[in-house]
């Protein structure tokens, strides 16, 4: 699943994106989503207690509305995060400002921002492309490619995808953005999910939570969880296409969807060298088994030792030490792609340059048994690359 | 406080080193304190549950001996962490070898181990200089400084201190190794301190507890706990000074001691640019003031932030955020050396470029204040560089 397969273009959406001047560098950094004539919505947010002003308004939206959302208005190069009372100030003069404009309640606008933190948001700069953003929308691939492009910050490319239901009735689309600050606790930077299916606000946040549950949690690039994470499901309806008619095969599609959108998420991480797929099993509970897996995809020592494929299972085997878990050495098992590299807590005999090879490749997998029980999770997490540092480094990023 | 400081000689201990050919460097390798005739002992742990061979000797001898100690071999160059039964049974091999030598009881030997994790430990290359090293021991600060040298392996430098007590009774010299895998729990590395008062194991741990808490869980490196944390507290009674009729000063001078050998390990941190003196103010608790502290000092966003000298808040304040503790972003306020940056929840109008020349200090100073109760703590910790990267990426290390 890339972001080159075949887009679906759910029925009830258009698209649009603008330049307006956030971004220094003059990129398109402004993005509008139409839902017309409106869609029932879910959404999830960051579980940093540090919240960014258009999650504040969002929410408050959502609530008024009973989950009825007419626009979503992205920006990017702005986080409008901890920008205070006149942070959420200038979030609603933007949202008021292209309600006018459509002719719609300010509630049924879904605000979200990301870019740099602690900076005004520059309203003028936005109210001033809110027209012909309005006008320019359209349903068609074209101007929702655009739009995943409007959202980028540090990303190298865009993330998207589609699913289509195998019965054909109806399709889930998905835009996302993201590649710094990467650790959600329940969501990720900004995930935009949109299908045409009849569904209640409930019915959704429902699928919503499971499908990030199997996706946007089980991933991590720099254990840094974001302020403005953001997931949110749109769904207008005009498939006709009822969700509690075709559950099982809606929520299969979503996770699918919101899987790929992750893993595109990570494999564009900031300075990735590597991508890891973190495979943990015999843990007591999928709880245990995804603090392991965090502990371990945080780890400075592991990180930096992948990323020069050095397959050295010593510091992978600290990390679970630490991680609260009560292991029994004696019982973990590490392989490394299809060889056992570590059993009864010392070597075992393996081939180091095959080892090295295997983590030499763009992706590849990192097996950890805890022998306690049946829990199993497989976790997508990168290297640690001076690149990363880099790009972190440079003053007033 | 420097290990270029002066170095007392507590009475009752010899000390020695050797090259055993563990070390692919040729390095000294091997180093031994002789207690003459004994020493009262107190030990503390790493709280890794992946414990290291030596750990486990030890931990066993000092409970057999009720806290005795008639010597410690330390090696350098291999953890004997991760080598299962034979590692326990290779440590005890090489402990009651010493024994014989120096004939006392092999529970008398406390070992200790640090390097790779996961080699066999080479008992015959270590065994082969035992005599010499036991005949060349001698109670010179010129032999105590060639021990602190044989401990170390990423360290460049030796780190050791001694406190006189003020009354010139007694007084306490300490030795520490530790430059990666530092974000201890109960204890850094290896650390070994001496003293020449008279007191039981008992009042040892309670003293040494209280200096641990104070010092080597305030520092983080790079945010893993290692396998090998030990901290020995010998006292050769040769002052014949009671601890019990000093406790106050003696406290005091462990507590000074060990905070001078924690940040003499923090400066010479693997890869570290720039150290961050971090306060952490208005915590309703010690512990939450240090789950802050931690959460800070392990997000590679703010550590590569301050690689770069940038005064970027935001990030710090994202921290602050997702550490668990129920703060009010209201109530945060944030300040780089004596400017605040961040009040309210959106920044404060300061000088840049002020800022920026406080992080390009060898050492700053970053404050906290949470504004949700009275408890506080200041926790050493450090930028992470590409240096960092470098090293620790490099295969097979």
């Amino acid at each position: 699943m890339t972001a080159d397969g075949p887009i679906f273009l759910p029925q009830g959406f258009k698209f649009s994106s603008a330049s307006a001047g956030i971004k220094t560098s003059g990129k398109p950094d402004l993005g509008l989503i139409l839902a017309e004539p409106s869609a029932s919505a879910a959404a999830l947010f960051t579980r940093n207690r540090i919240v960014a002003a258009p999650l504040e308004v969002g929410r408050a939206a959502l609530a008024k509305t009973g989950g009825r959302v007419r626009a979503v208005l992205v920006n990017s190069g702005n986080a409008n995060c901890a920008t205070g009372t006149k942070g959420v100030r200038a979030c609603r003069i933007v949202c008021a400002a292209l309600a006018r404009e459509l002719k719609v309640n300010a509630s049924e606008v879904f605000p979200s921002s990301t870019g740099i933190i602690g900076v005004p948001l520059p309203t003028a700069k936005i109210n001033h492309k809110l027209r012909s953003l309005a006008g320019g929308a359209e349903p068609t691939v074209e101007r929702l490619r655009q739009f995943s492009e409007a959202i980028l910050t540090t990303d190298s490319r865009p993330k998207l995808d589609s699913v289509p239901l195998r019965s054909g009735k109806a399709s889930i689309t998905g835009i996302a953005k993201g590649a710094g600050m990467v650790h959600p606790q329940l969501a990720t930077m900004l995930v935009y999910l949109l299908t045409d299916i009849v569904a209640s606000p409930a019915e959704l946040t429902r699928a919503l939570r499971k499908a990030c549950e199997h996706s946007f949690n089980l991933i991590s690039i720099d254990g840094d969880t974001s302020t403005n994470d953001t997931v949110l499901l749109l769904a207008s309806g005009q498939s006709r296409t009822k969700l509690q008619a075709v559950r099982g095969e809606f929520e299969r599609a979503l996770i699918e969807l919101c899987r790929s959108l992750a893993e595109q998420i990570v494999r564009d991480g900031e300075g990735v060298g590597h991508v890891i797929r973190l495979q943990i099993e015999g843990a007591k509970s999928r709880a245990e088994a995804l603090t392991v897996a965090r502990t371990i995809s945080r780890s400075l020592l592991v990180k930096t030792a992948w990323a020069g494929a050095d397959p050295n299972w010593g510091r992978i085997l600290a990390a679970v030490g630490r991680s609260g878990v009560p292991v029994d050495p004696r019982r973990i098992i590490i392989s490394i792609g299809d060889q056992k590299v570590c059993q009864g807590s010392s070597a075992c005999a393996f081939d180091q340059t095959r080892a090295h090879a295997e983590l030499s490749n763009p992706e590849s997998r990192v097996t950890v048994r805890l022998g306690r029980g049946k829990a199993s999770i497989e976790y997508l997490t990168t290297d640690l690359t001076s690149d990363y540092v880099k790009l972190n480094a440079e003053y007033s990023t």
